[in-house]
């Protein structure tokens, strides 16, 4: 894929360690994306005018990440019309449950689509069966994948006999 | 659009109330949507079935409501490779709480992306901008409903402002 | 005083009950207010303007409620060097503790003046207290507010053991 | 007992230490287990086969343990008839109150028999109430097992006593 | 069956309608029950005497609710060997989050098979599904009624499909 | 003071360190007390016993520390007409929420004067403040600690105050 | 009993409906109390003097009720040696949770006794308690009230044994 | 300026690394402030001495820091007419939450204004806002404190690129 199709945005350089796996997650199925360190609170007309010029410049889906008070998710929404998946991000109190509730409950008619609080993962995955909805090779692959995931079950469970085996039970 | 691209999943017919705003809102954009009663607890095959199916059958995007313990649209999630919405519904206790937490904390690798305690009428619109990231004309329309929404906060506020001349303030 | 100086904001009209008590509290104290509907994620770019020009039309306080994934008093808050104090308004679920996170827990850099749940009368209350900070005539009325509440209680009390007496007690 | 007659599962093999202390208990009590990695999301059919063929292969009793967006419990008890129970397992945030609530939270006709957040023993233990519900010579260890906790609190309080003593109180 | 294999125990007769339906469950399945008022807050003595009964006059599962500082299942399960199925009732406030912490927290040594908040049915079905875990016929009527939940599932599914196509959707 | 008055009781020796503060409060005000481990779920009958002939026995006050599903409190009050105060002990999870709860949501007829979370110290105080309602000198031992609270306070702004003007502030 | 050895204490006449029971109680043991509206928030040095002056004037416990940010109880006892008892009134939001944590979570070194959301007959009960402690006639009569809180259970149970019999159960 | 206008207080010197912060922020616009350790538990008079003296001795705001049970920022505001601004400390349990609502919940009457759990920083600078609400001098640093924020956000998104770059993504 040619361009970045994904924009990550977060509020803080702080938070690219829970958004990271996001972009791994796109690296996987190699997924173009860009990233960038956007405030809501800090920086609202930058914030507005990004998101305001995402679809214009190729990209398909935002992943929003922010913690407490954490409206970037839906002020990213509110100002365009792709598809946003927010990430709450645990502060040091209240474990995320601040950020979950700030992110997941927006008014009817501004949707972010909200994944666990520190699931940068699956924020990546989740854009990837987006993309993947029109694109069936895509599609494929996240078969495959999720394929690899069964089967990596599968040998834990082997591990795991082989373990209570060894231990004579 | 011909044939329905979004498959609407709950657990019994007594959550159509809470769903069926999903599906007008997939009128509203003239997306074509079935509509299935399917639950995790009593049908699990049937559910998986359904699931594993809906791909080949030319859905793209699944909105799955449930409450309480919420196990449907995880379990939807793990059975197909689109993108699952997932709608918690508020039961008599817990204000939607347990219905939340049961969608949204999902594992790595399975992403549900989860809309508002009883946001029907969002996982709908999310449905819309997830298949308009691949269909300019219906980003357009996504568009044109930011702005009427837009719209109506001003005739609001002009209202209001006519109430508050009229009260003489 | 001449013209308003509090800028009461909601994100729909449908707030005006629980905001209403705060310009009601402003008018026992003679202090100009307007009031508008502006929403943070329908109007993201108005609601920054009027943000933005709050200060330099005269305004020196600004309210603001909202409710769920409460991000206006915040966005208010982003954009202005105004003092903002923010309502949460509970929703039909989880009694406002979401409204409360989304608004209370901002961070370092972009504070919100947060009052109790449904809290319209008391921020109205802290208006003229803030505006009372400079002025010393404000002040005094606001001393005088607090004698009557006193008074009140007392004669609440009064009424009490007379409704004791007569019950013979 | 000859034989497996209590089914161990979990969702990977990460939970062996929480669930470990159930096979333990059920060691101490003699009777057969054994312990697979099952997961929901990640392998449902092979899940709901295992579950279905659960009764068949001689288990009367099935412990499940999962966190966060816990499936695991719910859905095995979707698809055997025997009992279930579950082990909520917290994970980093939270403190496990959303697996609590996605395990006990169960709609009517499916039920599954919660312990306590991280309870693998109790959950051992609760196995072998419900297997000596119809074995009197197993309910006598029991009897023994709830009278040996009894002395060894008294022990405790001894203890407590003389230390108490020493410490010239 | 013979005489009263489960025993229904609650603190108060209010907590009848509650504890009903597990008893409407077990006459499902022709399983003979019996149903005591017996407070652990106010008749300790009677409540741990009956408990400690219970086995000998042939019980075989105990079915608990309560409500609040809900401890009759914790008390009953640590006066008698019998599987206890706690059912947390929802009192005036807090939704049942209290009865359900009272209840499901027990310490190791002496589990409670916690059902859902409200769950009286759930805990009727529990009590079929352990007594089943030894007795085949028993467990037989389990699948059938596992089945017959499945049928309404689909049948609810058609009346669904018939609304719609009735609707013109 | 002859002989002990007030009865510090625990589920387990591992609750020593969060009910030794309750000790050393008595300590200091020279009020005699025993101390035991008895437990609700692990020895119900040799619990009662101790309640049923606590008043008997001299004592006048029962602490009673407990944690998760904490029963042992309120278990007490049940059998003895002495005043028993309750000390939630937070366990790994929850925080102690759930030890709270379920020491303070008491049904009418049998209270339980719940203090903090940990608040051993706090349980120590309030019992020789209920042993003072009845007795002069005690009371006035109370004052005079509640004097030198006052002191250290005002000594400790002192501190700060120099602390302040030492840093040129 | 002569003069009022009980006070009872509220922030508004509204709170008398959750309080009254309190009253009721201590009737029920003809222990003489009064009760007063003195709000923390609008009276306070009315509400201190009333505290520091409550001893002196012969009471020898205060039951003290708030809602939401309720400080009235634990400024009553920073204010008087007496015992202080809290009753924790919920508001329209949240159900108590803040009353009740507003209340019980005192710093060391100034107790409140704690009773449950709403729990003004408790409060009531435990006051009479307190005062039992040194007072053995009124001790017997707390042991009576405990006989008949059992007797009351005891009759219950055997209504419902007739209305199970009745119903051909 | 001269002499302070800020009042810092806090019921304990070990809440002094919660509240510099304050301190610091108010340095950074050159505001005067002092810092007392007062304790509305401890020093309930004292507290509302210097409460009622406060506007009278030149302050014109007061921050006040509270954990548990918080009832000093109430307090001071039941006994002020300046705004009061609260910050709830975050003791070893319950990650602030009791502290929030301790202090967040207010009766109609007497706002506190409270800011994020932890938030000393953001308390300073809401104090700095109103002020500057009378203040245009102020008000234009508290603007150019925003550009500032804006300023490092870039350079944060600068960094990030930088970085990413560098890792050839």
């Amino acid at each position: 894929m040619s361009g970045p199709v994904v924009g990550i945005v977060m509020g803080s350089d702080s938070d690219w360690p829970t958004m990271e796996p996001a972009a791994r997650a796109l690296d996987e199925f190699d997924v173009g994306w860009e990233a960038h360190v956007l405030s809501a609170h800090r920086t609202p007309r930058r914030m507005l005018e990004w998101a305001e010029g995402a679809a214009g410049r190729g990209l398909r889906v935002v992943v929003a990440g922010a913690g407490g008070a954490a409206h970037l998710p839906g002020m990213i929404a509110a100002a365009t019309p792709l598809p946003v998946i927010g990430v709450p991000r645990a502060l040091d109190r209240l474990d995320g449950l601040d950020s979950l509730l700030s992110i997941v409950q927006m008014p009817a008619g501004v949707p972010v689509a909200t994944v666990s609080i520190g699931g940068g993962r699956n924020a990546g995955l989740l854009a990837v069966r987006i993309l993947a909805a029109s694109d069936e090779a895509l599609r494929a692959r996240v078969e495959e994948f999720q394929a690899a995931l069964a089967d990596s079950v599968v040998a834990r469970d082997a591990q795991l006999q082989e373990r209570l085996a060894t231990a004579g039970e």
